[in-house]
């Protein structure tokens, strides 16, 4: 059985994280991934109670970010917060560009060299560091880095700590995507697996994805990278809808578990 | 001076294709790109005698394609078409996935070796094809070459008769486009340079693209890059857009010009 994760991000319009965790974990599952803004929203202490009483650890931290320049101090307060929440990894958004900034190289080294002074507060805090990269339709506007190529070149550089989460919806067209994955695996650095779908047409940049088996991608075949990539971690289910969302939010992850069931557990 | 160049999509919707050279041509322009179905509009003779009176040549012919098994035959005439217009070179439009396809290495595999029957029967018509990488967004929809990084290899595979088109809105991103632009020069295989802008936010994936200035590519930086190159061609303005659509197409002409103008005449 394919460990199934849900991304509350899933589910956010209609079900703040309390409700959110008890919904997982009516479900039989054990792991969520979370956000920072929603354990605002309920409170941390309130948050992390309900969590330790229903058993239930964390995989994802969303998120430190955006990287401009004051960034540091509010990373370190998410940082610790993800912390105390036992993240397994805490996600990286790097951003953009600046207001007026055209030059995409210089933007690049300037967030790689925040992403690293992260990095060393990261350690020090003892919780990892994913970078995911975005879609390149989200460049220049809430990312800077595109491919995995990038993020496995920059872990590269930055060395322990910091590895990669795949989301397929981000990667799926790169036809570097299985060296990439292999690149990433022999390195120790896949951190997750992010699935949803690509939907035809879509209609939105950042709120039309599709649920698993409602687009284009090859899901079970990006997930067989993974595993002969040495990932053993979950499947995890991020799906960024105003279709989805509008939803009740325990149809849609009964709808999603089916289809993960359904995608995943055959191979 | 740079040369300009005025792709037919640009005012499509309401110049057709003798007003449009007229309306270049006035403009002091001596070169068009042009649109096969465009052609069949206004009629191939009155459109070829247009062109001759006003002492006008072509650079870029679209297209051939999509490239489905039954295209060999469609791709002949389109060839044949272009060769009567003397283009300097026809756009290959791969098209996306079949139906029901998720395999898109193999649908890349597939349209690979039609790119190869097309330039086939290229060669024996004394066309140049030109691919065009499309931005990752249209990925499986309308095409399966993504990156100038794999159009380039397919190129290199393919041997004499093919090479690339740079458009900005598709490659923008890509942090090996330097690298790839370079690659490409190297072995002649620079047909084109097309221009237009990435806005922020992006309302539509096919027709909202952005006038040169108005959005945040570092336009003047990838035209070094062409130049550096070697690339010695026209810079060629292609907007899908239902803004600029709507508008006078002398004035979106008249626009089009001033930028490229602005941008690309102080190097």
């Amino acid at each position: 059985m394919t460990d199934i994760v849900f991304n509350h991000a899933t589910v956010r319009e209609r079900a703040d994280m309390l409700t959110f965790l008890r919904l997982c974990s009516e479900r039989g599952l054990e792991t969520v991934s979370i956000w920072g803004d929603e354990i605002a929203k309920v409170g941390e202490t309130d948050a992390l109670s309900v969590l330790n009483d229903l058993g239930m650890t964390v995989s994802g931290y969303n998120r430190v970010g955006p990287l401009a320049a004051d960034a540091l101090d509010r990373a370190e307060a998410e940082l610790e917060r993800a912390a105390r929440f036992k993240a397994d990894h805490v996600f990286l958004f790097t951003g953009g560009l600046r207001e007026n900034e055209k030059d995409l190289s210089c933007a690049r080294r300037r967030i790689e060299d925040l992403v690293g002074s992260v990095l060393e507060r990261a350690r020090n805090i003892g919780v990892k560091l994913a970078i995911e990269p975005l879609h390149p339709m989200l460049t220049g506007d809430r990312t800077v880095i595109s491919s995995l190529s990038h993020a496995n070149s920059l872990c590269e550089a930055l060395g322990p700590g910091i590895g990669v989460v795949v989301d397929v919806y981000h990667c799926w067209w790169d036809e570097r995507l299985a060296a990439e994955i292999e690149g990433a695996g022999s390195a120790g650095r896949l951190f997750g697996f992010h699935v949803n779908d690509w939907l035809i047409p879509t209609r939105h940049l950042l709120t039309d994805r599709g649920m698993m088996g409602d687009g284009i991608i090859d899901l079970r075949g990006i997930h067989s990278m993974m595993r002969r990539a040495g990932f053993e971690g979950a499947v995890e289910v991020e799906i960024f809808s105003t279709d989805w969302w509008s939803r009740e939010p325990a149809e849609v992850l009964d709808i999603a578990l089916d289809r993960c069931r359904c995608l995943f557990n055959r191979e």
